[in-house]
């Protein structure tokens, strides 16, 4: 995508950041309501050279019209969407639309609002924020081809037991004891890429990708805890990764690849004395929580050569 | 508490804020664990003018101390107990330990782990993050006296419909239209006083404060959504916000007062236009979402005269 | 301030928080550009319980309002003026101009825009963000009594000597200890009160407070370093706090009343091992800064009974 | 870098990040005292995938271990030196000790701690906290290649005028007026690369990077405003972002490249009324500044075929 301008190899894009959209849609009696609360962005590339190098802005998509438009189309949707559809539909329009325009990205973060239900019952218009988002990235272009990539963000977990550690490298550096017993906390960042190439071949199922996001997200937390009696060993965080992974490539075909990221967050056992004696004795019970530093831990498996 | 001091009036306090801790507990199996992670702030007001004046710190708990108390004091701890009563603990702790301290704040957020389900049962030993989170703070005075209040925080709601504002005053500087009917969302920070005043008096059920925080929630939740196939008319966030603390109040006679925060976070109706005519009309269809304003409403709705 | 309400006692107050408004002015010949940039929020104290308990809005002052009118008084504004003038203005605008309100309350906090340089010039229209912000409370009664508050937030301070911490109680959960060189740092956050009582009373200088703002953090950061040369030793953040408010008290005698809060920021020595030996040994030279716990000291001191 | 493991294509790093560590170095009377204060991130790229796949972590670098060596490192370096000096010799450090590491990434982002003046002269251990804050990567390969870039991130700038939009694409989703007179504001977020290609031939003098991102930044601010009396007119912020970036480039040979992220934080002229008329009418004197949406804008100019 870079260019040759003034002598300089040139990129670049432009867009709108942050537009925050929310959409209401109501069952035929007008009892029912779905709500969708949508963070869009959106980056275009595009032959605009011009608007940096001699002032002249003719081929510049305003980002406030970007804004706009993410508006006017989320009117004209008409019945209930997923943020990947609505990512398509927005890419596609902004390279179908502008001559200049050759590839548009879309990334979408969806704010958790659940359904809350009351005295047993779901309601029908309340809602209730919940923890870890939905998010997804559609770049399309003019060509008509397409990368339709899902995620979750924010996802925490936590097992209290059935985690270690050992056998890693020992040198001079090295302070940390082996263990067969610690916790091990994570925020899991995951994405995910679909193997449609074009928006001619994804399926029209309504909500599709929603169903399809809730579905990753269980066989994820499935299989980092294991079983609900036994749970599963794990012997290091590339371990756990990696089968969550391997699980969500095996049992959805139409996904292509899946990066994780797993940051150990360290719970450290708690062990104070003073000249006197202990103060506080670690015996797999007291914790330090702590966000800083944390160990990063991160992946990805493809199918195929296909790259995230 | 103020005292005159080389000829000022002066108050002051110190502690340690941001104590991260985590305690498991185990069945007697050893199969079935519990966690509670807690973010401890204690402030203590001590008799220690010297160290401000005098450079004399004979009198000073160093807030490494109090830092090395909480661990211990977890440890201690050799069955579940809710934030409530191990704020309680620790204050009770340094104001019966301490010559010099005359009065302990502990203030504990606890970090929402919620047991999670793998094949629609509980898990062991598995957790994952939820939203909303419990809050208390203790005061515990050398008499013995105590003041407990607990809370809520970042408990996002938000209904599509019954909900208005009209008939408010209107003058020069007013635009906003009369409605019946618009989105509602509010971010609920709530915090109500419990009745006791001695930790001689406060319940010995385990998890009793753990059970109540659920019980509040669940009736501010209610009250705030209506049934749920009707719902409920809201003629403005403060007669919402009245409604839930009066049934709160109403519900819990051990509770003497409840502060309610409850921010109007606008979704804003879309409306935009050019010259060539609208861009997008509203048809309580399509919202701008916005934090930044928002309206602030809050009150405090007390049994008695004793006061937040 | 509270009332009876149905058997409760009631105490209610609404506003709008977060209006952001920037107001240029510029040189009578057009060249030399000022800008503010603030952040306002607005609490107003009025009779209007009607809307709590009856449904009925018409002693409403709506949010909306309130934000419109931030922006019709910066409007007014055809002079430069600090942010406490324009608390105070906007303040007495709402207690006059409203039967219902009894007392307003504006926050202020400003974005430290600063005036750049290049080639060594103050440049005309150019400005870069700063760090600490000024902040400002006006609290306006409607009989015309005034409380205001200036502040500082953000103010973070670091000497890399003359510290120290000794002679504190020691006790079975003491670890720490003493020293008489340490790294002291701290995020401070003032509060000053002035000592007029009324909006008669305060000086009618052009930016009279926000050359006082100026001041006043000379003084503290003076006051916190001691001369260049030689520094000062703090034998406790308690005794450099109370350094501080004295100095600021000392030296202005329109200010009653000041809080200082000053987390200490820990910076600990890093002293490493294992079986081996020494990883690293400290020797007042390598740091590991955490803001996770600090140690939080805070104190006021009143030149009379005024209390915060 | 991507491997064959079972089937799938796989690629992975594991790391530490956010590692604190601050230095103090003294001049040789003791008097004079520096302090750097940096948040480092390591990643590790190895051969190490028997962790992910065979629960055998014999190749693992544990992520404590990471962390003691940026301790242990820091405790080596006995003069004052730069933090792209201290990411290379962190970065060779892990490919050169560890058989299994083929590169490494080392991240480092230096908290803006500047001496303060006290009666106008530079305070001997006395340091306060700016605002916009230097970065670094340096990627090293076993082979002894390097990448090096730095960057600055915050750094916000404001022009009150001569700044304009005009010409830009009009469509039915436009609503955006054109106009030769606005505010201009942004957050720089800046990255560069270097020309040195491996860490033989970096230069040797000390705090020679340190300078160059003072330079660097002195270019970006001075091309941003243009003149202190006539300033320079922006047609759009692609143009400035575009002679910043060539400015950079032309002044200094040994940057190959540079990204520059300039987000248009939008100052929104105020227009409000009612059905009365005017609330407010704008007149280039009042702003409603938004951070959400804001315009995103970024483009990289590279001298050769170099990329970020």
């Amino acid at each position: 995508m870079a260019k040759n301008v003034e002598g300089f190899e040139f990129e670049q894009r432009h867009g709108k950041e942050r537009v925050r959209v929310a959409r209401v849609w109501k069952s035929k009696d007008g009892k029912r309501h779905f709500v969708v609360e949508w963070r869009v962005s959106i980056n275009l590339l595009s032959d605009c050279v011009n608007s940096y190098i001699r002032d002249d802005n003719s081929d510049i998509v305003a980002t406030d019209t970007m804004k706009n438009t993410v508006y006017a189309k989320a009117k004209e949707c008409s019945e209930i969407l997923s943020a990947e559809d609505f990512a398509i539909l927005l890419a596609k329009h902004f390279t179908s639309f502008y001559r200049q325009v050759t590839t548009a990205i879309v990334n979408i973060v969806e704010k958790p609002w659940e359904r809350v239900s009351v005295d047993g019952q779901p309601h029908e218009h309340g809602f209730k924020l919940g923890s870890e988002k939905h998010t997804t990235e559609a770049i399309v272009k003019k060509s008509g081809a397409l990368q339709l990539t899902s995620g979750i963000e924010g996802l925490s977990l936590l097992k209290t037991t059935k985690s270690g550690f050992e056998g890693f490298i020992r040198d001079k550096f090295t302070a940390l004891p082996e263990t067969r017993e610690r916790m091990l906390a994570t925020e899991v960042t995951a994405l995910w890429r679909y193997t449609y190439e074009s928006f001619y071949s994804i399926p029209q199922k309504p909500l599709y990708f929603t169903d399809k996001y809730l579905d990753v997200k269980r066989v994820l937390v499935d299989t980092f805890f294991g079983s609900p009696k036994e749970g599963v060993y794990s012997p290091s965080v590339q371990s756990t990764l990696y089968q969550m992974g391997k699980a969500t490539l095996n049992r959805f075909p139409d996904i292509a690849s899946i990066q994780l990221k797993m940051p150990n967050i360290h719970f450290l056992p708690v062990n104070l004395s003073n000249k006197d004696g202990h103060i506080v004795k670690f015996d797999d019970d007291v914790y330090l929580p702590t966000d800083e530093p944390h160990g990063s831990i991160e992946a990805s498996l493809s199918r195929t050569r296909s790259k995230m």
